[in-house]
């Protein structure tokens, strides 16, 4: 694994969890985990329970001993990393957004279709799609459950920037990040409205804004919680993200990102409305589904709320009883599963490269449209 | 109509309003509104619209030009005021709970058996059960759809004595009131548990608390917000019931009344679990019903929240286009509608004296176990 | 009272109702209705509580007794009539929206200030004002509760088109109804999000869709239920309206009005983010607002659910005790309540036209930009 | 670890994964797994990762190597291998219900006080106190934020055994179960409305009553899920449990707990109410408390739904960004935590085996009452 941020503890988790629930048709081995700082890479790296520490990713790759690279750097070294690995004959989870730009990703997808034709397979880490809710919201909708889908709903809204004094960080740095709220968190948005609907985004029209335009700057070694001092640095990311969408099949959506949405502090939203039914997905609500029959009884109509615990439900058979609730990082210990089923049948884990390009084509997309007065914007 | 408190708004706004909205058989008028305070009374006759003001019961009954009387006295007048009534040949409507005494409304439950041989009726007004959402939720049970009941789980929670500095009222003395949170509120949620399950309690345990036991006596003339005294009076009444209850099909239902639940302000709930489903009405959500089918397929299983605003709902094709709320008054011009209907085609309106009555024995029951260390307690 | 629509019924429950729950400076009566069609004509203003009935607008125009007209026709017909009545010296309600053109709305505020200046006052009817909990979202922004607002996002969800057999009537005809969706619906969502914000919209990027372009045709004399027969007829108006919006302050809006929103009923939605705080109305749960304080404590931030019930809230102190909801007209009271104490105080009515010409001017730039490709399009 | 079935897993996981979270003050070695089939047993331990499977007992309890012993068996287990345990002088925690008498659960609690004088440590396992946001409201009342406490209402629901087909358990069968609502959810109830509240239960009014009488019995080496034939068994447990209680403080409860509540999965839900305020817990809704605070201004009072994921809340810094929710085998990575520092420090970890036998007279004082005519009696 490369990378030891937050997302590190949580792959690490999958990669640790994964194995003790489901019956995988191989054992993974945590072998090696690769960053920067000597100190704070191998202090991890023990806690998080890898068996060795490493700086050289290229030493890594290498190794014949390692199969499987996941990659959960920031955006702007995922190209490269994850080109490479591919190059040296690893399969490969890359976190995403694939990358930070369309030409990245396109590169990226490029590889990854070569790489396939040697066996090598590559993943990018759409988790939400495997939250157990989000899975059976696409299995309704696959199964003709809201019938055509004519609209979609999907909003990604959190409140972390809502604070004008929240310190600058790489993720407010557009040299480091590629976006803000847009890629960050309305890239989830995206990808799970197309999942669970089955649709591809064709056009689009965007907008994007800062509201805050400037943020403290971090001292050196300050920690987030850290009193920011007097300087304060530009924000170069947008903090909100809204457009409108065109489906392939012609149905309309309608989407937001933003980190500025007060009180909100995870709410991805994807609700999908068809002409013989409706289902909405909420992460603040994860274990559950909404959906809504318009073809039942006209007295008896109205949402259901399904817990997504069953054990008939996606993955949740492993899990525990009905009413067991799980968490964010169970989608880790699904990824794996999904990604080590892929490899060891050969066949093309998703969302594949070429998903996460797709993806990356759409923020493009709502990128340029809002640098170019709202006009739509075609997605290739 | 015989009285000119909160309920008085409430039944004037029904009479007034039904005509409007109900093709009734006949068109009621509001002829004249009873009071003791001769001023306080004439300005709110005027207010809600009766054309005449009284202070004289008796002349009241004895005129020609009176068919229906309606009586929304305190408890401890009911009983004289509708017999009076029923033997001049009124018919009667009468606002819950029907009487203060079981032997009270034994008697007034006699006094209407008699008085409908003579083809004069009488109702009392449990009016929640015209809320359309627990007259829909009394269907469903009815037409099987939770199958055989098991459970049943009823609560009356307000807070409105929640604060120890609230001022004692007739509704905290017993010689008035008859009981407190039990009487109030609990007579609702028993009468609704039976109403929607169509089964009667035959047995009950219970317990009955006072927290407070003092409060500030309200000098003469001051209003409920005025600041009070420093004398205090002891509350005589119960704040708290609790009781678990046995029903004649042998199905278990645990209920609960209190003014002292904190954050709850009208939450009158009743959830019915049978074999094949379970349904849930709760006041405080008035305009909907949750409704659970265990038939459908496992997966799909949920709560279904279904608005009971369409218009083949009790009582809404009448009102607004779905998705349009009522308010808690409406279940009055419903009351009004039901009242007119039955006198028009001579059946007995319901619920009847004698369902009062019945209910009154379950309170009676319910008070005779707490005095008895909640030894079990038949109803009859 | 001119039309007997759907609204007549709302607006006279709200003139017959006002003046038995709140004390109006005059007591105003209930004359005469107007109609086209005699005999339906006659029969609901009986029904409604009318003093008389009249096809002949211009003669009751002329009539000394009568003071105020209250137009609740289609919209194509407001303009003409409401500058009669001004003209004839009566103060004017119209529902909204105040006209199917922004030309239109333009000249009835142009007539509206005429009027102001001889002291006949006009008023649009955008009722969802006055209900308690949006006014009282209004107040909390205003006393700074949510501080220096961001973004808003407003919704107004529908599902009674969603069945694509759904039979075509005059409000899918453009040349009746003015637009689809966002005039009907959505000019409550661009009212509401400024009310309560207290901004106002500058310019907007929109997209209209009709996703069901041909409806059957009712046969002659077929109810709405009745079953259509094989002819089919254009829809001329959007189904689906959504824009993105920047307010005056700079804070960002995002709106969607549609009446596919399969499962939705009448979610008319207002979700207001600022840097100290959040409001959100939602009509679907009318009696309440949700409310998030970013200034208390961390560990105990959260949606407050308030229930607007209580005595000092907004209209409540005339209704029920705290706990008992409200309804859908209980706003045409409020309104009439408003409406009245304007006019005896010889101050101007909110909305006035120019408020109701302001919101006309945004759906017209909705238009002319969803007309334009999405490009950003002045309210002006 | 001593058992192998669904809690197992859990435990497991708990272990597996605290040391990987949490600074740990030692690192825990999950050595050995005890079990009876040696088949089961020795794949279970491996996936779930314990070094070595056993079938003895007593030669695990003599080895140097193992210093701490997890009782996960059936309740009837618990008495003799807990005390063996501890008299082997290793720490032990027990899964709850702590006995399935009131007997042994006296005897373990003695044997603890014993150990605990010899510096060996045992705690029992009601891991629900562990939840976030369970712990936080206990903090809530704790720190005084709803006053002074006068009514808890405390219900676990759950509708396994609605269906009166599904087949006969151990967990029917009073000899292995001890109880059946009662003592499996019962006592989660009981306990963390202890808790939360910091009051103990003093004296009880209980009713118990079993609706399905006779269940299918499974053949030999069927699954849970297998068809069951034609023999039937009785159950010799209770369906439902409900009872009123008294707290050492003079604040009343009302419990209830049920395998019958059609709809409902895990509804353990624990509402406390003060004179201040009121706190709520649903684990159905885990990763949220509910508080209402009495004392906000009255025009501001709700209940805010708190979201306990900041990284003030308890055990939440060494999770995930806020608004990442937590499931339910996180209360086992917490239980490890606080046994594991408080065997560090030396410190009697709570719940105490004390406090189990506590739990346990509490049960055991309802079923006497439920077997007396519900009549009160006293938890000691």
């Amino acid at each position: 694994m490369i990378g030891n941020g937050f997302m590190g503890a949580a792959h690490s988790q999958g990669w640790r969890t994964a194995p003790r629930f489901f019956d995988l048709p191989v054992d993974p081995q945590m072998t090696v985990m690769v960053g920067r700082d000597p100190d704070k890479n191998a202090a991890l790296a023990q806690k998080w329970g890898w068996a060795e520490a490493s700086q050289d990713f290229d030493a890594v790759l290498a190794r014949d001993d390692i199969d499987i690279v996941d990659i959960v750097t920031p955006g702007h070294l995922h190209c490269d990393m994850a080109i490479a690995a591919l190059e040296a004959g690893k399969h490969v989870i890359c976190e995403k957004p694939l990358a930070n730009t369309v030409d990245e990703a396109r590169r990226m997808a490029d590889a990854a279709a070569s790489a396939a034709d040697r066996g090598v397979l590559a993943m990018v880490g759409f988790t939400y799609r495997r939250v157990p809710a989000a899975s059976f919201a696409r299995d309704l909708v696959a199964r003709g459950a809201v019938g055509q889908v004519r609209q979609v709903r999907a909003q990604y809204l959190q409140d972390w920037l809502s604070d004008p004094e929240a310190p600058l960080t790489w993720r407010m740095d557009k040299s480091k990040a590629g976006s803000g709220a847009l890629g960050d968190i309305g890239a989830h948005a995206v990808d799970l409205a197309q999942f669970i609907t089955g649709l591809s985004l064709t056009e689009v029209s965007g907008v994007m804004e800062t509201f805050v335009k400037e943020r403290p700057v971090l001292a050196q070694g300050q920690g987030l919680s850290g009193s920011a001092g007097t300087e304060r640095g530009p924000v170069t990311v947008d903090d909100y993200a809204a457009f409108s969408g065109r489906f392939d099949s012609g149905a309309m959506g309608s989407f937001e990102a933003t980190r500025f949405a007060t009180g909100r502090k995870n709410a991805l939203r994807v609700e999908v409305a068809g002409d013989k039914g409706a289902v909405l997905f909420d992460l603040e609500d994860m274990n559950a589904v909404q959906y809504y029959d318009a073809t039942a009884p006209g007295t008896e109509q109205g949402f259901t709320r399904i817990y997504v615990t069953e054990a008939d439900h996606p993955y949740m058979e492993a899990w525990w009883p009905p009413g067991h609730m799980l968490g964010y990082e169970h989608g880790f210990s699904h990824q794996v599963k999904d990604f080590v089923e892929a490899l060891a049948s050969g066949s093309q884990p998703t969302p594949s490269f070429a998903d996460g390009y797709q993806v990356q084509r759409v923020l493009g997309a709502v990128e340029r449209s809002a640098n170019d007065g709202s006009a739509w914007t075609a997605t290739e």
